[in-house]
């Protein structure tokens, strides 16, 4: 079956269910999931729903225009997503294959409904991984003096590759409020349960500070470091037996299991931002 | 704020969606929180939609009369649930009492919106606990031959408290065919992973087959033992240290963990039945 | 079975697992569980023993002395646990009876080896609650002047009632540094997964922040608010349709789960405290 | 450090932890973590023992012989395992490339301490994903009546390249007893939460009974269908919105970490069967 999806964010105001229910109904298609949620604190109206484009009237193309007109008169935000489309994504990484191969891997069977043509690294390690699943793997190294070059050619490279997401998978560098101006939406993941362990090293925080659950964050990247929107985190068990080295091994898994959810949330169209906040329709 | 909830299952027909939007819309409602399902299998459309009732013009009585009209065309099945009703909930229970203890802390509390008039019993030990939430106790032995005729003195308390849910927290007791046919719905807590160790000393089974994770289910009852819809599921690790009592100690927090849930689940209108499964929209 | 547990903590060395099995083999004790495990790092040496006291030709008043001489020898803090003790613990609470009700009753239950005849509060609401378990409620208010004055009359009652461990189950006043010094061991119960939200309203910042975990801590008191050695930490699920009551609901199942199961390791002498840590052996 | 693993299973008898802990100290080596459990109702003592071998005095290729005399006193099932072997493990797949890749890719980083030197599959398409990974691929096609001739193969390749441990890594073949008696120690992983859903299609029947969770369960293969001793086990949520397709999808995560968990924990010696069940020393 061939769907469309719509995430939609606009003022809490009456009717507003009604009114996306018959957008979909009188041009023909049928809707077969939707999930409508106010949140009253932040008068926001938040749904996402799915049809069926059999018998749908309007052409892909054209449901864009159709929806802007619906969509100004309820000052609404929103996203449209068809479920045959496969977005271009690509993933930085630095030296770290665990969150990579598992990107690449779940891509090539088709459970993530992306294309990943691109692999950027600051490290040459991964090269043969990204080749291996047919991705272009270019290194860029970073010196004290050309980050600004630098990701300027990132940039490049992502215009080049029609690139719609990016995923830091384990991308241990700081990217500039400029890069993040100019670049497509892009999902990070943090390797503790934020806010805990805000910055780097956050397994040796954690060992340090004694906790008993270890935790991952996949989140959307803003101006500020690890504070952007989060969109999914799980936590696993850690005892005093476990050293350093063992959190960052206990992690690994949950980190490519946070990373992997997160980036197909996002793809299907699961996640609406509103605020630092989002609203996950699972 | 007071709401009202429509929990609605129909064969799966075009448009259902915005005919429901329609119902709640035209009558002056505003939807709060809406959440539909196609279960293209089953060919079931499922279906719960709760909105505010200020502004609402069908006052809470003629509600059904309206609906009715609707669910007819679309051959709905159907629920109503108002936020400010507190259906009356009777508990049987036998001897163990923490699930017992937790229902009637969380109808006190406010948290589960039920009142609990009555606690029925086949053995005594329950009725101090019972009198001190206010519910009337209620010890009814069964010996080998009279389950008929108690049974029948169960069903009139059943009436005279003018109960609409009936909860086993623990009733070590099979109930009859009879019974069932003609008591409100029933929902049941059992001690294990359903469909795993079905039937009695779910613990001591668990324990000797070597699990490494024990569990609870609630699920409404039907005339197949532990066989009805499923509600509510959790588990627990336990480990080679455990013996029989420790799982009995470990699995009751899950039990009354679960069991709350269902209920809770349940008096919300968040469960709908469909063949022998639920769609739990939480 | 009645049981001794010992409880171990000492600089690494070499041969300190077989001096404590000796210690115990030598007086016809049998050891009937036993986990120890060596920190590189801290340099610490971290040990649970416990045997069977049938057939131990110490009486268990004699224990302490004749430990204390290979304590000294291998410079070991250290602590003896008997089964057959119950331990008397006073619970200071405010207002919410979750936590206190939930201590109160698996300590009736037996599940919990204490004895609590104390329940000490800033405000009068859990009187009845705390007598209806059998235990002493003794409600002392503070105003701006009096806390130097209260906290002497807490520290009176607990040493009237011989009381080995406190438990903070929800108490919303922060203990002076004075108090810490001369009360017995203290644990309390933190509504965050630490060292997230620390402090107070971790609920609303929990909702602010937008996370999708929400958990609970029990640790050991110190000086530094929420800083203290973890003794335990569980989460659960929450989503963007919780507001803070709903995270103020779903977290009180976490906190009395977390809080009871510290407790119950505490008094079960399964937590050795080493630096800002703790060894847990379950 | 490079450390000697002792796993013990014996009768329960006076002083066997003495025993242990002697037998390493007597020979100059360092318990660096222990752990013993008694069961009662089995009568059974089980114990894992781990030291440093720097200092200690016996040879490796000594201890066996060494250890044999203390054994054979206690009646003793036992098992040696130093921290640098690397044991040869088979993986034996049919199609799905999930558990496959998941532990080549272990081996690889070194998380998991083997050498897979041969992946046997019963049909061709998994064949370049072993071969990266430098293993041997053998592709042995089962007709109607040659098992027991491709059976004989199997073992003749096991016997060929010294393998200690198979993997069937989502085999979907039923193995002969006949294979099972001359096969080296051989682990499964099942895509239900055992007992539940034994045999064929388990998500199938995980979605017509309407379950809330569903699991992965790996065990050590016997001659009864899917009732060997449980290693590990783990579950995750699923709701009415998951068709058949969702639950295999959502059940490969599940699976991959119950399998690879299970190889870890056996390669490094923390998993002791007795009877039908297994301690698991983590």
């Amino acid at each position: 079956m061939k769907t469309a999806t719509l995430l939609v964010r606009c003022p809490e105001q009456r009717g507003i269910v009604a009114k996306l229910a018959d957008f979909v109904w009188s041009h023909g298609g049928n809707i077969i999931s939707s999930d409508q949620h106010t949140d009253f604190e932040a008068n926001e109206f938040l749904s996402r729903v799915e049809w069926d484009l059999e018998g749908f009237r309007l052409a892909k193309e054209d449901v864009h225009g159709k929806f802007e007109h619906l969509a100004r008169l309820v000052q609404a935000d929103w996203k449209l997503v068809f479920s045959d489309d496969r977005p271009k994504v690509a993933i930085f990484a630095t030296k770290q294959d665990h969150c990579l191969l598992d990107l690449l891997w779940r891509a090539q069977t088709g459970e993530l409904k992306v294309e990943i043509p691109l692999v950027v690294a600051n490290r040459p390690d991964l090269a043969d991984l990204a080749k291996n699943f047919g991705a272009e793997f270019v290194c860029l190294s970073f010196d004290a003096n050309n980050q600004e070059e630098i990701e300027k050619e990132q940039l490049q490279l992502l215009r080049d590759h029609d690139i719609e997401l990016v995923v830091l998978a384990k991308y241990m560098r700081i990217i500039s409020g400029d890069f993040l101006d100019r670049a497509p939406t892009i999902i990070n993941i943090h390797h503790s349960f934020l806010p805990a362990f805000i910055g780097d090293k956050p397994y040796h925080k954690a060992h340090s500070r004694g906790v008993k659950l270890i935790g991952a964050t996949a989140h959307y990247v803003t101006p500020e470091l690890d504070e952007g929107p989060i969109i999914h985190q799980e936590v696993t068990r850690v005892s005093h037996k476990d050293n350093v080295q063992d959190l960052v091994r206990r992690g690994r898994d949950v980190e490519r299991r946070v990373l992997a959810q997160a980036v197909r949330l996002h793809v299907e169209g699961r996640v609406m931002r509103y605020g630092n906040r989002t609203a996950v329709f699972e």
